[in-house]
C-alpha cells in the first residue's frame, strides 16, 4: 500500500480561477488559499496550471515586464511554503537563453517547494517545464514554450534521468511525488509518454496541474484519460484543473475545474464541484468512491457550464441588452442571463418594422413579462422609411429585398450600441451555429454584439436548452409559442410567421449536416457519396425519411446541398463576429481556422454529381 | 567548376500565383507553364510550394476529399514531366498513416519527376517532406503537417540518410540536386540544418521552393539568408517563390516572388521581378550580376506590393465604395484603388452631418474630382436627428457625446454597406494602424468593411504614401488639403478641422510609441524607464525635443501613456475588425494573437510612477 494512504496524507485542491494577466490579484488568491490549508492542516496545497498568470493570453506572452514578474512571483509563492508543500503551475523564465519565439526563453512550469525552500529532483530545483506543447484547435503552447524534451537533449540529459520524481521528507515521511502538466498526461497522442517513466520510478503521487477547457462531453475522454494514467503509473493521481474564463478574442473559453483525485485502480475518490472556485481539503484515507459526475445529461452539463460562463463574462457590466425578438435564440439568451445576473441589469429592446407580425411582439414581450425584466419597445419602421428614402433621392433605382432586410438588421444594431452605450453596457450577440455556419446573418446587424454565447449550439440544443430551463423552473417561462412558432427573420413580406413563411433552414437535417462539415471535418464530397449509397441519414444521424421529407428530387436535394456548402464556405462575414463561446469539439473563431477562399467541389464530386443527376433525369 | 555551369543547365521559374483551394485552375496553369518551359527549350522547371492548393488555407486542410484531389494532382503533374525535370510543391498524403491533428498525415512536400518517373534520393522516391515547420506569427504549419525529422526517427534512420541530393541524368549529364522547402533554409533558429547535411554531398544545386510572405523590407532578411545558404552549401541556389494574394481571414498575406538564382559565392544572377506571375527561362552560363532590387526606397517598395495585391482583392468586384471624408486615409485608399482599378468601378461617397466643415466636403469633392471618380454626397444629418429623436422618445434620458459620435459613424456603414450591396460590391475600411492600436475607431461603424488595407500603416506611413503618389504623378492628385490639415472625425464641435481641434493622437510621437508596443512587444515598464534615463526620444526613435513638445509635466507624460497602453490593450473592438492586410513586424488580427484582457502594469512600473510624480510634485 502506497505511503500516502498509510500515512494519511493531508491534501489540499485550489481549484482557483485565475484572473487573466493580473498577477496581483492571482497572488493574493494563491496567498490565501495558502494559509486556509494551513488552517485545515493540509501538507501539500496543490493549485493549477498557469495560476498566477492565467493560460489563454495570447501575444502577452512576449512582454519581459510580464515574463519578469510572474519570474518574481515564484519566490513570492515559495517563500509562502513554510510548513506546507505548495505545488503550482506558473511561467520559469531563462533570461540567459533564447525561446523559439525569439524572445526570453519560457517554459510552462509546475513548481514545488515546501518549508521556503525549492525542492529538488536531483535534476532540477523546484520546477518541470511542460512537455507536449499542443498546438491543435485553440491551442497555442507551442507559439510561446521551450518544450522540457529540448532542455533535455540540451542537458544532454536521457528523458529517464530528467523527469523524476521530487523526494519530499514530510513530518518523517519521504514522499516520492511525479509531476506533470495537462497535455503531459493527455500522452496517447505524444511520442514522449511520462507515465511510461515515471513507472519505472515507484511513486506514491503523480500530481497533474491543469488549465483544461471544457467542452461539452470532455468528461468523458478526460476521466478515460486519467484511469488509463493511473492504471499505467500504477500510483494515484491528484488532478487540479483551474475554472473560470478566459479568452483569445475570437472565442471565449471555460475551464470547469472538475479536479479529482483518482487511486491507482482508476477510482474516483474525490471530486471537485464543476465550475466552482474553491479550496477543497481531504484526508487521503478518508476518500471514498465518487462517481457523483457521470450522472449529468448533456443538457444538465451545458446549462450549467454556459450561464457560469455568462456569470464571469457580464457580471461588471451595469446593463446587458437583449433585442428581443419573439424568436426563440433571444428568448434563449434573455432565459440564461436571467438565471445568473439581478433583473434590474438586464434590459430587452423589441424593435419592430412593418415585416414584424403581433404574434412576435406578443411573445417577445409576454417573454419578457415572465422573466420580470425591462421591456422596451423602439419601433424603427419610420427610419427604415427614412433610411430608404435617403438612399433612393440620393440616387440608388432601387433597393431590392435583401438590401432592406439588411437595412433593418443594422438599424436594430444601432439602437441596441446606442442603448446599451448610454446605460454603460453592452449587448448580446444570439446567434445560434447552424446561422453561423451558414453565414445566414446581417454583417453589422445581427452579427454584431458583444459575445456570441449561443454561437457554438446547434439550433436542435437552443430548442433542448429552451425546454429545459422550463422545465427546471417548472413554469413556462419561455412562453411555448416562441418554442413551437417557425423561426423566421421577419425582415421582408416573404418571411410571414403567421403563414408558416421561415427561414431556408431545415433544422433537424442541416443542424447534422453542419456538424459534419463543421465538427467532423466531411467534405461535401463524402456526403454526396453517402447520399448515393442510400446510407446518408444514418451516417449523419437523422431521422430516418429526413431527406425524403424535405427533397422531393436528386437534384433539390443536390442543390440545397451545395446552397449550404457554399454558405457555409463564405467565410468573410463570420471572421467579423464577437467571441464564440466554446462549447463543441469545433467552434467557430480561432478554434477554427479561417480562410476566406471558394468551397472546393472535388473533381469525384462533380462526376458523381453528374451521374446522379443524369440518372435521376432519366427516372423522371 | 560546378557541371551546371559547364554545361550550361537550362532552367525554368515558374513564379505563380496559386489560386487558394482552386486545384483545377492551378493544375492547368502548371501544365500550361511546363509546355512554356520546354518550348524554350529548358530542362528544368521550377515551382512554388504548395503551388496546387495554395499556402494559407485555414483548417481546409482538414477535408480529406481536398487532400485526395492533392494527392492525384501529384501523378497528373509527373506525368507532364516528359522531356523535363519538374520540381514543385504539394501536399504529399500518407493515407496508412495519422498526422499529429489526429487526420490523414500530410507532409507539406517538395516533389521531382522526370520523363513521366518519380526521381529517387535512394531513400525518398520522388519527393522530399518540410522539416522546420514554422507556427510564429501567421504560421501553422505544424498544426496541419508532419515534419521529415519525425518521418526520418519513425524510419529508424540517420538525418544525413535522409536528407540525400537526387541523382538525375539530363541529357547524358548527372546533376546532383538537393531539394528544400522555405521555412528549411531559414534554419538559423531551428536545431537540424539542412544546408550542414547537404554541405557534404558536394551538390550542384539546391532548388528550394517557398511560399514566403511579403513583409516590409523583408528582403534584406530574405537576401542575407540566402547568401549565407549558399556559402554554407558551397553551392548555387535557386529559390522559387509564389506571387498572389491569400488570407487567414483575418489577414490578407501578400507573397512577392523575388525568387532568385544565387551563386555559391553569394552574387545574385537571376532575379524574377516582384509581384509578378510569369514563368522565366534562362541558361544557367549566360547569368550575371544582379542587383536591381535593393535600389527601391521603403515607400516604392510599400505602394508596390500593396497596390499589386490591392488589384487582386478587388478586381472581381463590380463596385468598390470608398467613403470619403476629406481626410487623408480615406483619400489615401482612393488614390491606391485608383492605382490598379477602372474608374468606373470606384465610386466614393461623402456623408456629412453638422459637424463636417466645409473645409473637408470641398476637399473630399476635390480629390475625387482630381482622381475622375464618381463622388456621391449623402447627407444624413437628417438621419441622425430622427435616430436620436427615436432614442430620446423611447425613454433614454440624454444621448452623450460620445454615444452621438458613434451614432454618426455607425449611420455612415449603414449608407456604405447599403450602396455598396445594391450594386453588389464592397466597400472599403480606411483605418490606418495608429488608430487600430488605440482602438481609436466605432464598432459596425468606420471599423466595418471587407478589407482593412492601411490597417498595418502608421499614419506616417499614410503621409509617405500620399506623398509619393504626388510625386509620382507629377501633380497634386491627393490635394495639399488634405495633407496638411489636422486629422480629426469631426463628429461633433469638440472636433472642428478649422479650429484646429483634431484627434487626441499626437501621430509623430504616438506611431513610435505603439510601434514599440505592437511590433517591439515593448511594455509600459520599459517606457517609463527609459523616460526616467532620458532615452526615450532615442529608443523610440522620435525626434529630439518631440515629448517636451506634446507633455508639459511628467504627470501629463504618464497620463498620456497610461491612456495610449490601456487603449491599445482594449481588444474587444479590434476582434471584431476586418481582415488586415500584413505589411509590418506584426499585423492586427493572427498575426499578432490577442486577449481581451485588462493592460498589465507591474510593480515596477507602479513603484516608479510612484516615484517621478512625487518627485515632480515637489520640483514644482
Amino acid at each position: 500500500m502506497k505511503k500516502i494512504y498509510t500515512n494519511n496524507l493531508k491534501i489540499s485542491v485550489a481549484q482557483m480561477s485565475p484572473t487573466p494577466m493580473n498577477v496581483v490579484a492571482n497572488l493574493s488568491a494563491i496567498k490565501d488559499y495558502i494559509n486556509k490549508a494551513k488552517n485545515t492542516g493540509s501538507q501539500v496545497v496543490v493549485f493549477p496550471e498557469l495560476c498566477v498568470s492565467g493560460y489563454v493570453l495570447g501575444d502577452r506572452f512576449e512582454y519581459s515586464d510580464f515574463i519578469n514578474e510572474l519570474q518574481e512571483a515564484n519566490d513570492t509563492i515559495r517563500e509562502m511554503s513554510e510548513g506546507i508543500v505548495v505545488v503550482w503551475g506558473n511561467i520559469v523564465s531563462d533570461t540567459t537563453k533564447i525561446g523559439e519565439d525569439g524572445r526570453i526563453r519560457k517554459y510552462n512550469a509546475v513548481l514545488i517547494a515546501y518549508n521556503g525552500k525549492w525542492v529538488s529532483n536531483g535534476v532540477l530545483l523546484g520546477f518541470l517545464p511542460k512537455n507536449n506543447l499542443p498546438k491543435y484547435r485553440i491551442f497555442d503552447d507551442s507559439r510561446h514554450f521551450y518544450p522540457a524534451y529540448k532542455l533535455v537533449k540540451e542537458m544532454n540529459l536521457e528523458l529517464n534521468d530528467f523527469f523524476k520524481a521530487f523526494e519530499i521528507n514530510i513530518d518523517g515521511v519521504i514522499y516520492k511525488i511525479a509531476l506533470a502538466i495537462c497535455e503531459d498526461m493527455w500522452e496517447d497522442e505524444y511520442s514522449i509518454k511520462l507515465s511510461k517513466i515515471y513507472q519505472k520510478q515507484n511513486i506514491d503521487l503523480l500530481v497533474d496541474v491543469s488549465a483544461s477547457p471544457w467542452t461539452l462531453g470532455k468528461w468523458h475522454a478526460r476521466e478515460n484519460m486519467l484511469v488509463k494514467r493511473v492504471k499505467d503509473l500504477n500510483a494515484p493521481m491528484l488532478y487540479v484543473n483551474c475554472v473560470g474564463l478566459q479568452n483569445n478574442g475570437k472565442n471565449l473559453i471555460w475551464f470547469d475545474g472538475a479536479s479529482v483525485f483518482v487511486k491507482e485502480d482508476g477510482e474516483f475518490v474525490f471530486r471537485a464541484e464543476n465550475n466552482i472556485n474553491n479550496l477543497y481539503s481531504f484526508s487521503v484515507a478518508d476518500l471514498k468512491a465518487n462517481n457523483s459526475y457521470k450522472q449529468k445529461s448533456e443538457v444538465e452539463e451545458l446549462y450549467s457550464n454556459i450561464t457560469s460562463a455568462m456569470y464571469e463574462f457580464y457580471k461588471d457590466f451595469n446593463k446587458v441588452v437583449v433585442g428581443l425578438s419573439g424568436g426563440i435564440d433571444s428568448a434563449l439568451t434573455l432565459a440564461l442571463l436571467c438565471a445568473v445576473l439581478p433583473k434590474e441589469k438586464i434590459l430587452t429592446v423589441n424593435m419592430p418594422t412593418r415585416f414584424n407580425s403581433s404574434t412576435t411582439k406578443d411573445l417577445a414581450k409576454k417573454c419578457a413579462e415572465n422573466f420580470g425584466v425591462e421591456y422596451k419597445v423602439v419601433a424603427i419602421d419610420e427610419l427604415f422609411e427614412a433610411q430608404c428614402k435617403v438612399l433612393l433621392d440620393s440616387g440608388l433605382s432601387s433597393l431590392n429585398t435583401l438590401v432592406k432586410e439588411n437595412i433593418q438588421a443594422r438599424l436594430r444594431l444601432q439602437q441596441l450600441a446606442t442603448i446599451s452605450a448610454s446605460y454603460g453596457g453592452v449587448f448580446t450577440n444570439n446567434g445560434n451555429k447552424t446561422e453561423v455556419s451558414l453565414n445566414y446573418f446581417t454583417l453589422y446587424g445581427d452579427a454584431g454584439g458583444s459575445s456570441a454565447f449561443l454561437g457554438d449550439l446547434w439550433k436542435g440544443q437552443v430548442y433542448e436548452l429552451s425546454k429545459y430551463i422550463n422545465l427546471i423552473n417548472n413554469k413556462e417561462l419561455i412562453p411555448e409559442g416562441i418554442i413551437n412558432i417557425i423561426p423566421s427573420a421577419e425582415l421582408s413580406e416573404n418571411q410571414n410567421v403567421d403563414e408558416g413563411k421561415g427561414d431556408p433552414i431545415f433544422y433537424e437535417y442541416h443542424d447534422k449536416l453542419l456538424l459534419a462539415f463543421v465538427e467532423s471535418r466531411i467534405g461535401i464530397t463524402d456526403i454526396l457519396v453517402k447520399y448515393e449509397a442510400g446510407t446518408l441519414e444514418k451516417y449523419l444521424k437523422c431521422e430516418e425519411g429526413t431527406i425524403a421529407k424535405y427533397f422531393k428530387t436528386t437534384a433539390e436535394f443536390i442543390n440545397n446541398l451545395e446552397w449550404a456548402w457554399n454558405a457555409y464556405n463564405t467565410e468573410y462575414k463570420r471572421v467579423q463576429l464577437p467571441p464564440v463561446f466554446l462549447a463543441s469539439r469545433r467552434a467557430f473563431g480561432f478554434d477554427r481556422r479561417d480562410t476566406i477562399a471558394p468551397a472546393f467541389f472535388s473533381q469525384e464530386y462533380v462526376t458523381l454529381k453528374e451521374k446522379l443527376l443524369t440518372s435521376s433525369d432519366t427516372a423522371t
